[in-house]
Protein backbone atom coordinates (compact mmCIF):
# COMPACT_ATOMS: atom_id res chain seq x y z
CA UNK A 1 0.00 0.00 0.00
CA UNK A 2 1.36 3.11 -0.67
CA UNK A 3 1.41 5.90 1.95
CA UNK A 4 -0.90 8.75 1.55
CA UNK A 5 0.39 11.78 2.86
CA UNK A 6 -0.75 15.63 3.30
CA UNK A 7 0.05 18.89 4.10
CA UNK A 8 -2.75 22.25 5.06
CA UNK A 9 -1.77 25.79 3.45
CA UNK A 10 -3.54 28.27 5.79
CA UNK A 11 -3.31 31.30 3.56
CA UNK A 12 -4.21 34.01 6.75
CA UNK A 13 -2.88 37.36 7.70
CA UNK A 14 -5.93 37.42 10.09
CA UNK A 15 -4.34 34.22 11.64
CA UNK A 16 -1.08 35.70 12.00
CA UNK A 17 -2.29 39.61 13.63
CA UNK A 18 -3.80 36.65 16.38
CA UNK A 19 -7.39 38.31 15.15
CA UNK A 20 -9.02 34.80 14.51
CA UNK A 21 -7.77 31.55 15.86
CA UNK A 22 -7.50 28.82 13.16
CA UNK A 23 -9.72 26.05 13.16
CA UNK A 24 -9.70 24.42 9.66
CA UNK A 25 -6.56 22.94 10.20
CA UNK A 26 -7.39 20.88 13.25
CA UNK A 27 -11.22 19.59 11.47
CA UNK A 28 -9.24 18.97 8.37
CA UNK A 29 -6.36 16.62 10.46
CA UNK A 30 -9.14 14.87 12.20
CA UNK A 31 -10.85 14.10 9.49
CA UNK A 32 -7.60 12.71 7.27
CA UNK A 33 -6.07 10.74 10.11
CA UNK A 34 -9.62 8.97 10.41
CA UNK A 35 -9.27 8.31 6.71
CA UNK A 36 -5.77 6.74 6.60
CA UNK A 37 -4.22 9.52 5.25
CA UNK A 38 -1.26 11.24 7.06
CA UNK A 39 -0.97 15.02 7.38
CA UNK A 40 3.04 15.87 7.44
CA UNK A 41 2.73 19.67 7.66
CA UNK A 42 0.86 22.81 8.49
CA UNK A 43 2.07 25.87 7.63
CA UNK A 44 0.10 29.54 8.05
CA UNK A 45 1.79 32.19 5.35
CA UNK A 46 0.79 35.55 4.40
CA UNK A 47 -1.42 37.00 2.08
CA UNK A 48 1.66 37.34 -0.55
CA UNK A 49 1.39 35.57 -4.36
CA UNK A 50 5.18 34.68 -4.33
CA UNK A 51 4.63 32.76 -0.66
CA UNK A 52 1.23 31.30 -2.41
CA UNK A 53 3.19 30.18 -4.99
CA UNK A 54 6.18 28.90 -3.36
CA UNK A 55 4.43 26.78 -1.11
CA UNK A 56 1.87 25.38 -3.20
CA UNK A 57 4.40 23.91 -5.66
CA UNK A 58 6.49 22.83 -2.70
CA UNK A 59 3.64 21.07 -1.31
CA UNK A 60 2.47 19.62 -4.57
CA UNK A 61 5.64 17.72 -5.61
CA UNK A 62 6.23 16.36 -2.03
CA UNK A 63 2.65 14.79 -0.65
CA UNK A 64 -0.40 13.29 -2.34
CA UNK A 65 -2.72 15.93 -1.11
CA UNK A 66 -2.53 19.50 -0.42
CA UNK A 67 -5.49 21.74 1.10
CA UNK A 68 -5.64 25.58 1.18
CA UNK A 69 -7.89 27.61 3.05
CA UNK A 70 -8.28 31.67 2.43
CA UNK A 71 -8.49 33.87 0.20
CA UNK A 72 -11.29 33.06 -2.22
CA UNK A 73 -13.91 35.33 -1.91
CA UNK A 74 -14.56 38.46 -3.91
CA UNK A 75 -12.38 41.54 -2.27
CA UNK A 76 -8.92 42.31 -3.33
CA UNK A 77 -7.50 41.06 -0.66
CA UNK A 78 -8.19 37.27 -2.33
CA UNK A 79 -5.52 36.58 -4.45
CA UNK A 80 -5.09 32.61 -3.87
CA UNK A 81 -6.61 31.83 -7.17
CA UNK A 82 -4.84 34.26 -9.03
CA UNK A 83 -1.26 32.97 -7.54
CA UNK A 84 -2.25 29.18 -7.90
CA UNK A 85 -2.96 30.02 -11.88
CA UNK A 86 0.18 31.72 -11.84
CA UNK A 87 2.18 28.33 -9.68
CA UNK A 88 0.39 26.14 -12.48
CA UNK A 89 0.85 28.08 -15.47
CA UNK A 90 -2.65 28.00 -16.08
CA UNK A 91 -4.94 31.17 -17.31
CA UNK A 92 -6.35 33.32 -14.60
CA UNK A 93 -10.24 32.63 -16.06
CA UNK A 94 -13.95 32.72 -15.70
CA UNK A 95 -15.12 28.65 -15.20
CA UNK A 96 -18.53 28.85 -17.07
CA UNK A 97 -19.97 26.26 -14.44
CA UNK A 98 -18.84 28.10 -12.02
CA UNK A 99 -20.42 31.37 -13.12
CA UNK A 100 -23.31 29.82 -13.55
CA UNK A 101 -24.11 28.31 -10.30
CA UNK A 102 -23.28 32.05 -8.87
CA UNK A 103 -25.61 34.00 -11.82
CA UNK A 104 -28.44 31.58 -10.98
CA UNK A 105 -28.04 32.20 -6.95
CA UNK A 106 -27.79 35.86 -7.10
CA UNK A 107 -31.14 38.15 -8.18
CA UNK A 108 -31.28 39.44 -11.60
CA UNK A 109 -28.91 42.98 -11.66
CA UNK A 110 -27.41 41.64 -8.13
CA UNK A 111 -24.62 39.51 -9.98
CA UNK A 112 -22.03 42.40 -10.52
CA UNK A 113 -18.42 42.33 -11.83
CA UNK A 114 -16.94 42.03 -8.74
CA UNK A 115 -19.28 38.76 -7.43
CA UNK A 116 -18.31 37.30 -10.53
CA UNK A 117 -14.77 37.14 -9.34
CA UNK A 118 -15.50 34.54 -7.06
CA UNK A 119 -15.93 32.64 -10.78
CA UNK A 120 -12.49 33.48 -11.67
CA UNK A 121 -10.08 30.43 -11.79
CA UNK A 122 -7.34 28.71 -13.12
CA UNK A 123 -8.14 26.94 -16.47
CA UNK A 124 -9.42 23.51 -16.38
CA UNK A 125 -9.92 23.01 -12.72
CA UNK A 126 -12.74 20.38 -11.25
CA UNK A 127 -15.14 22.44 -8.81
CA UNK A 128 -15.86 21.93 -5.32
CA UNK A 129 -19.20 22.69 -4.75
CA UNK A 130 -20.60 25.01 -1.80
CA UNK A 131 -24.20 23.82 -0.03
CA UNK A 132 -24.22 27.16 1.61
CA UNK A 133 -23.02 30.13 -0.45
CA UNK A 134 -22.88 28.65 -3.54
CA UNK A 135 -19.34 30.23 -4.17
CA UNK A 136 -17.07 27.06 -5.29
CA UNK A 137 -13.74 26.03 -4.58
CA UNK A 138 -11.78 23.98 -6.97
CA UNK A 139 -9.22 20.93 -7.45
CA UNK A 140 -5.95 21.55 -9.37
CA UNK A 141 -3.62 18.76 -9.69
CA UNK A 142 -3.69 17.28 -6.09
CA UNK A 143 -4.46 20.86 -4.46
CA UNK A 144 -7.85 21.61 -3.40
CA UNK A 145 -8.54 25.62 -3.01
CA UNK A 146 -10.86 26.07 -0.03
CA UNK A 147 -12.67 29.00 1.11
CA UNK A 148 -11.33 30.25 4.60
CA UNK A 149 -14.48 30.91 6.80
CA UNK A 150 -14.81 27.35 8.97
CA UNK A 151 -18.78 26.80 8.62
CA UNK A 152 -18.48 27.02 4.62
CA UNK A 153 -15.00 25.06 4.24
CA UNK A 154 -16.50 22.01 6.72
CA UNK A 155 -19.51 21.28 4.27
CA UNK A 156 -17.17 21.17 1.41
CA UNK A 157 -14.46 19.49 2.83
CA UNK A 158 -16.81 16.35 3.51
CA UNK A 159 -17.60 16.34 0.11
CA UNK A 160 -13.91 16.41 -0.95
CA UNK A 161 -13.14 13.63 1.32
CA UNK A 162 -15.02 11.23 -0.56
CA UNK A 163 -13.11 11.67 -3.18
CA UNK A 164 -9.60 10.86 -1.60
CA UNK A 165 -7.94 7.82 -1.77
CA UNK A 166 -8.45 6.24 1.89
CA UNK A 167 -5.48 4.48 3.77
CA UNK A 168 -5.79 2.23 6.77
CA UNK A 169 -7.23 4.24 9.28
CA UNK A 170 -4.42 5.36 11.88
CA UNK A 171 -4.90 3.12 15.13
CA UNK A 172 -4.79 5.63 18.32
CA UNK A 173 -5.80 5.13 21.79
CA UNK A 174 -5.51 7.62 24.82
CA UNK A 175 -4.34 6.60 28.13
CA UNK A 176 -5.23 9.00 30.85
CA UNK A 177 -3.27 8.88 34.02
CA UNK A 178 -2.89 11.14 36.91
CA UNK A 179 0.98 10.51 37.76
CA UNK A 180 3.81 13.10 36.38
CA UNK A 181 5.45 12.27 33.44
CA UNK A 182 8.87 12.01 34.59
CA UNK A 183 7.31 9.11 36.61
CA UNK A 184 6.94 6.82 33.95
CA UNK A 185 9.00 8.09 31.22
CA UNK A 186 11.67 5.59 31.55
CA UNK A 187 9.35 2.38 31.00
CA UNK A 188 7.29 4.31 28.52
CA UNK A 189 10.35 4.64 26.90
CA UNK A 190 11.32 0.97 27.40
CA UNK A 191 7.82 -0.33 26.02
CA UNK A 192 8.18 1.90 22.88
CA UNK A 193 11.83 0.36 21.88
CA UNK A 194 9.68 -3.01 22.55
CA UNK A 195 7.22 -1.98 19.94
CA UNK A 196 8.98 0.21 17.30
CA UNK A 197 5.60 -0.12 14.64
CA UNK A 198 3.99 2.04 16.68
CA UNK A 199 4.19 5.51 18.04
CA UNK A 200 4.21 6.56 22.04
CA UNK A 201 3.35 10.24 22.47
CA UNK A 202 3.14 11.36 25.92
CA UNK A 203 1.35 14.72 26.41
CA UNK A 204 1.88 16.37 29.91
CA UNK A 205 -0.90 19.11 31.02
CA UNK A 206 -1.28 21.29 33.43
CA UNK A 207 -4.17 22.86 35.40
CA UNK A 208 -4.03 25.84 36.61
CA UNK A 209 -7.08 26.39 38.61
CA UNK A 210 -6.51 23.02 40.31
CA UNK A 211 -2.94 23.18 40.48
CA UNK A 212 -3.39 19.30 39.33
CA UNK A 213 -1.74 17.49 36.18
CA UNK A 214 -1.53 14.48 34.67
CA UNK A 215 -0.11 13.17 31.55
CA UNK A 216 -2.04 11.87 28.31
CA UNK A 217 -0.33 8.91 26.47
CA UNK A 218 -1.29 8.38 22.84
CA UNK A 219 -0.67 5.05 21.04
CA UNK A 220 -1.05 5.12 17.50
CA UNK A 221 -0.10 3.33 14.95
CA UNK A 222 -0.35 3.15 10.65
CA UNK A 223 1.09 -0.06 10.23
CA UNK A 224 0.23 -2.65 12.96
CA UNK A 225 -3.30 -4.35 13.17
CA UNK A 226 -3.90 -3.90 16.78
CA UNK A 227 -2.76 -1.82 19.31
CA UNK A 228 -4.22 -3.47 22.01
CA UNK A 229 -1.07 -5.16 23.61
CA UNK A 230 1.08 -2.05 23.82
CA UNK A 231 -1.96 -0.22 25.59
CA UNK A 232 -2.35 -3.22 28.05
CA UNK A 233 1.37 -2.95 29.02
CA UNK A 234 1.28 0.88 29.29
CA UNK A 235 -1.90 0.37 31.96
CA UNK A 236 -0.31 -2.47 33.69
CA UNK A 237 2.69 -0.32 34.07
CA UNK A 238 0.95 2.54 35.38
CA UNK A 239 -0.62 0.28 37.93
CA UNK A 240 2.96 -0.74 39.16
CA UNK A 241 3.53 2.87 39.48
CA UNK A 242 1.23 3.12 41.65
CA UNK A 243 -1.24 5.17 39.25
CA UNK A 244 -4.64 5.52 37.60
CA UNK A 245 -5.48 4.76 34.49
CA UNK A 246 -8.23 5.30 32.28
CA UNK A 247 -8.89 5.24 27.94
CA UNK A 248 -10.15 8.52 27.18
CA UNK B 1 13.12 51.71 12.98
CA UNK B 2 14.12 48.51 11.81
CA UNK B 3 11.43 46.25 11.48
CA UNK B 4 10.99 43.35 14.02
CA UNK B 5 9.31 39.78 12.54
CA UNK B 6 9.07 36.72 14.81
CA UNK B 7 7.77 33.25 13.50
CA UNK B 8 6.53 30.22 15.31
CA UNK B 9 7.25 26.85 14.95
CA UNK B 10 5.14 24.03 16.55
CA UNK B 11 6.83 20.85 17.26
CA UNK B 12 3.44 18.74 17.57
CA UNK B 13 2.55 15.39 16.23
CA UNK B 14 -0.91 15.77 18.51
CA UNK B 15 -1.59 19.09 16.22
CA UNK B 16 -1.16 17.61 12.92
CA UNK B 17 -3.11 14.09 14.44
CA UNK B 18 -5.82 16.36 15.01
CA UNK B 19 -6.15 15.10 18.69
CA UNK B 20 -5.00 18.73 20.01
CA UNK B 21 -5.97 21.84 18.69
CA UNK B 22 -2.79 24.35 18.75
CA UNK B 23 -3.75 27.15 20.68
CA UNK B 24 -0.27 28.66 21.92
CA UNK B 25 0.01 30.23 18.51
CA UNK B 26 -2.74 32.25 18.37
CA UNK B 27 -1.23 33.37 22.55
CA UNK B 28 2.44 34.34 20.95
CA UNK B 29 0.10 36.26 17.48
CA UNK B 30 -1.96 38.69 20.00
CA UNK B 31 0.68 39.36 21.92
CA UNK B 32 3.53 40.09 19.33
CA UNK B 33 1.08 42.00 17.14
CA UNK B 34 0.62 44.22 20.40
CA UNK B 35 4.36 44.66 20.60
CA UNK B 36 4.91 45.63 17.24
CA UNK B 37 6.35 42.41 16.19
CA UNK B 38 4.89 41.29 12.98
CA UNK B 39 4.19 37.28 12.67
CA UNK B 40 5.71 36.33 9.40
CA UNK B 41 4.93 32.59 9.40
CA UNK B 42 3.58 29.29 11.73
CA UNK B 43 4.55 25.90 10.58
CA UNK B 44 3.44 23.06 12.66
CA UNK B 45 5.87 20.13 12.27
CA UNK B 46 6.41 16.31 13.25
CA UNK B 47 8.60 15.46 15.89
CA UNK B 48 11.66 14.38 13.70
CA UNK B 49 15.00 15.64 14.30
CA UNK B 50 15.97 16.56 11.01
CA UNK B 51 12.70 18.75 10.31
CA UNK B 52 13.33 20.60 13.85
CA UNK B 53 16.84 21.53 12.46
CA UNK B 54 16.00 22.73 9.22
CA UNK B 55 13.03 24.90 10.45
CA UNK B 56 14.61 26.06 13.53
CA UNK B 57 18.24 27.12 11.35
CA UNK B 58 16.02 28.13 8.56
CA UNK B 59 14.11 30.57 10.66
CA UNK B 60 16.80 31.95 12.67
CA UNK B 61 18.36 33.15 9.93
CA UNK B 62 15.23 34.73 8.38
CA UNK B 63 13.02 36.68 11.47
CA UNK B 64 14.06 38.79 14.13
CA UNK B 65 12.79 36.48 16.92
CA UNK B 66 11.73 32.59 16.64
CA UNK B 67 9.09 30.66 19.31
CA UNK B 68 9.21 26.94 19.53
CA UNK B 69 6.85 25.18 21.44
CA UNK B 70 6.25 21.38 22.67
CA UNK B 71 8.86 18.36 22.73
CA UNK B 72 10.81 19.45 25.91
CA UNK B 73 9.88 17.34 28.69
CA UNK B 74 11.39 14.07 30.05
CA UNK B 75 9.99 10.97 27.88
CA UNK B 76 11.49 9.86 24.67
CA UNK B 77 9.60 11.74 22.40
CA UNK B 78 11.19 15.21 23.64
CA UNK B 79 13.32 15.61 21.18
CA UNK B 80 13.21 19.69 20.83
CA UNK B 81 16.41 20.11 22.57
CA UNK B 82 18.72 17.55 21.14
CA UNK B 83 17.75 18.48 17.80
CA UNK B 84 18.28 22.24 18.66
CA UNK B 85 21.63 21.38 19.88
CA UNK B 86 22.33 19.80 16.81
CA UNK B 87 21.27 22.48 14.62
CA UNK B 88 24.08 25.20 16.55
CA UNK B 89 26.56 22.77 16.88
CA UNK B 90 26.58 22.73 20.94
CA UNK B 91 27.00 20.17 23.21
CA UNK B 92 23.81 18.74 24.30
CA UNK B 93 23.74 18.87 28.18
CA UNK B 94 23.35 19.68 31.54
CA UNK B 95 22.65 23.28 32.22
CA UNK B 96 23.74 23.56 36.06
CA UNK B 97 21.04 26.41 37.41
CA UNK B 98 18.18 24.17 35.22
CA UNK B 99 19.46 21.12 37.19
CA UNK B 100 19.71 23.01 40.84
CA UNK B 101 16.27 24.53 39.98
CA UNK B 102 15.05 20.85 39.66
CA UNK B 103 16.64 19.39 42.77
CA UNK B 104 15.19 21.84 44.61
CA UNK B 105 11.75 21.73 43.50
CA UNK B 106 11.67 17.99 43.85
CA UNK B 107 11.56 15.80 47.00
CA UNK B 108 14.34 14.01 47.93
CA UNK B 109 14.92 10.94 45.90
CA UNK B 110 12.03 11.82 43.59
CA UNK B 111 14.72 13.70 41.13
CA UNK B 112 15.70 10.54 39.00
CA UNK B 113 17.45 10.30 35.75
CA UNK B 114 14.26 11.14 33.85
CA UNK B 115 13.30 14.18 35.28
CA UNK B 116 16.95 15.55 35.03
CA UNK B 117 16.51 15.46 31.32
CA UNK B 118 14.99 18.19 31.70
CA UNK B 119 17.61 19.85 32.68
CA UNK B 120 19.92 19.15 29.25
CA UNK B 121 19.54 21.78 26.58
CA UNK B 122 22.54 23.47 24.34
CA UNK B 123 25.39 24.40 26.07
CA UNK B 124 25.45 27.95 27.25
CA UNK B 125 22.05 28.82 26.57
CA UNK B 126 20.04 31.22 29.02
CA UNK B 127 17.15 29.98 31.15
CA UNK B 128 12.72 30.90 30.63
CA UNK B 129 11.93 30.86 33.89
CA UNK B 130 8.79 28.54 34.59
CA UNK B 131 6.96 29.84 37.38
CA UNK B 132 4.27 26.77 37.69
CA UNK B 133 6.54 23.31 37.12
CA UNK B 134 10.08 24.64 37.67
CA UNK B 135 11.24 23.27 34.39
CA UNK B 136 12.98 25.96 32.13
CA UNK B 137 12.98 26.39 28.73
CA UNK B 138 15.61 29.02 27.02
CA UNK B 139 17.02 31.02 24.18
CA UNK B 140 19.66 30.52 22.20
CA UNK B 141 20.66 32.56 20.02
CA UNK B 142 17.30 34.62 18.48
CA UNK B 143 15.20 30.89 19.12
CA UNK B 144 13.23 30.99 22.83
CA UNK B 145 12.03 26.97 23.22
CA UNK B 146 8.65 26.90 25.15
CA UNK B 147 6.76 23.86 26.42
CA UNK B 148 3.67 22.96 24.68
CA UNK B 149 1.53 22.72 27.76
CA UNK B 150 -0.73 26.15 27.02
CA UNK B 151 -1.09 26.87 30.83
CA UNK B 152 2.74 26.78 31.19
CA UNK B 153 3.72 28.50 27.33
CA UNK B 154 2.26 31.59 28.59
CA UNK B 155 3.53 32.19 31.83
CA UNK B 156 6.40 31.98 30.36
CA UNK B 157 6.01 33.86 27.30
CA UNK B 158 4.69 36.58 29.33
CA UNK B 159 8.36 36.82 30.93
CA UNK B 160 10.29 36.66 27.89
CA UNK B 161 7.73 39.50 25.86
CA UNK B 162 9.08 42.13 28.29
CA UNK B 163 12.79 40.94 27.50
CA UNK B 164 12.13 41.64 23.37
CA UNK B 165 12.74 44.65 21.64
CA UNK B 166 9.44 46.76 20.57
CA UNK B 167 8.38 47.97 17.56
CA UNK B 168 5.60 50.99 17.08
CA UNK B 169 2.33 48.52 17.51
CA UNK B 170 0.43 47.68 15.01
CA UNK B 171 -2.67 50.00 14.27
CA UNK B 172 -5.87 48.05 14.32
CA UNK B 173 -9.65 48.12 14.22
CA UNK B 174 -12.31 45.94 12.79
CA UNK B 175 -15.73 46.99 11.51
CA UNK B 176 -18.29 44.72 11.19
CA UNK B 177 -21.33 45.35 8.55
CA UNK B 178 -24.50 43.00 7.96
CA UNK B 179 -23.66 43.81 3.71
CA UNK B 180 -22.49 40.80 1.89
CA UNK B 181 -18.82 40.91 0.89
CA UNK B 182 -19.20 41.37 -2.42
CA UNK B 183 -21.69 44.27 -2.12
CA UNK B 184 -18.68 46.31 -0.80
CA UNK B 185 -15.81 44.59 -2.75
CA UNK B 186 -15.45 47.05 -5.59
CA UNK B 187 -15.25 50.34 -2.90
CA UNK B 188 -12.99 48.80 -0.49
CA UNK B 189 -10.85 48.00 -3.23
CA UNK B 190 -10.48 52.08 -4.34
CA UNK B 191 -10.06 52.73 -0.37
CA UNK B 192 -7.28 50.59 -0.14
CA UNK B 193 -6.16 52.05 -3.14
CA UNK B 194 -6.12 55.61 -1.85
CA UNK B 195 -4.29 54.34 1.40
CA UNK B 196 -1.94 52.39 0.53
CA UNK B 197 -0.05 52.49 4.19
CA UNK B 198 -2.40 50.30 5.77
CA UNK B 199 -4.34 46.93 4.72
CA UNK B 200 -7.56 46.31 4.61
CA UNK B 201 -8.84 43.13 4.92
CA UNK B 202 -12.40 41.40 4.63
CA UNK B 203 -12.90 38.48 6.14
CA UNK B 204 -16.80 37.03 5.73
CA UNK B 205 -18.58 34.62 8.39
CA UNK B 206 -21.59 33.02 7.79
CA UNK B 207 -23.77 31.51 10.40
CA UNK B 208 -24.98 27.80 10.04
CA UNK B 209 -27.87 28.31 12.36
CA UNK B 210 -28.86 31.57 11.57
CA UNK B 211 -28.17 31.39 7.77
CA UNK B 212 -26.77 34.90 7.98
CA UNK B 213 -23.57 36.65 7.62
CA UNK B 214 -21.62 39.43 6.95
CA UNK B 215 -18.12 40.91 6.86
CA UNK B 216 -15.50 41.90 9.23
CA UNK B 217 -13.34 44.54 7.63
CA UNK B 218 -9.86 44.96 9.49
CA UNK B 219 -7.96 47.86 8.31
CA UNK B 220 -4.04 47.79 10.01
CA UNK B 221 -1.40 49.51 9.54
CA UNK B 222 2.64 49.29 10.60
CA UNK B 223 2.91 52.63 9.37
CA UNK B 224 0.57 55.11 9.51
CA UNK B 225 0.27 57.83 12.89
CA UNK B 226 -3.46 57.34 12.71
CA UNK B 227 -6.24 54.78 10.64
CA UNK B 228 -9.16 57.06 11.82
CA UNK B 229 -9.85 58.41 8.18
CA UNK B 230 -9.58 55.01 6.73
CA UNK B 231 -12.19 53.88 9.10
CA UNK B 232 -14.13 57.07 8.50
CA UNK B 233 -14.22 56.17 4.77
CA UNK B 234 -15.08 52.35 5.19
CA UNK B 235 -18.24 53.33 7.22
CA UNK B 236 -19.46 56.07 5.32
CA UNK B 237 -19.53 53.52 2.37
CA UNK B 238 -21.13 51.14 4.53
CA UNK B 239 -23.81 53.69 5.09
CA UNK B 240 -24.05 54.82 0.98
CA UNK B 241 -24.68 51.01 0.38
CA UNK B 242 -27.08 50.83 2.96
CA UNK B 243 -25.42 48.83 4.92
CA UNK B 244 -25.18 48.70 9.42
CA UNK B 245 -21.55 49.11 10.60
CA UNK B 246 -20.22 49.03 14.06
CA UNK B 247 -16.54 49.15 14.96
CA UNK B 248 -16.22 45.54 17.16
Amino acid sequence: MTLLTASIIIIGDEILSGRTQDRNSNYIANHLVQSGIELKEIRVIQDREDLIIDTVLNFSNKYTYVFTTGGIGPTHDDITSESISKAFNKNYQFHSEALNLLKNYYKEGEFNEVRKKMAKMPEGVDLIYNPLTVAPGYKIKNVFVLPGVPEIMQKMFSEVLKTLKKGYPKKIKTINTDLYESTIAKLLQEIQIKFLKCSIGSYPYFNFMTKKGGVNIVVSSWKMESIDEVVFEIQNMIKLKGGKSTIV
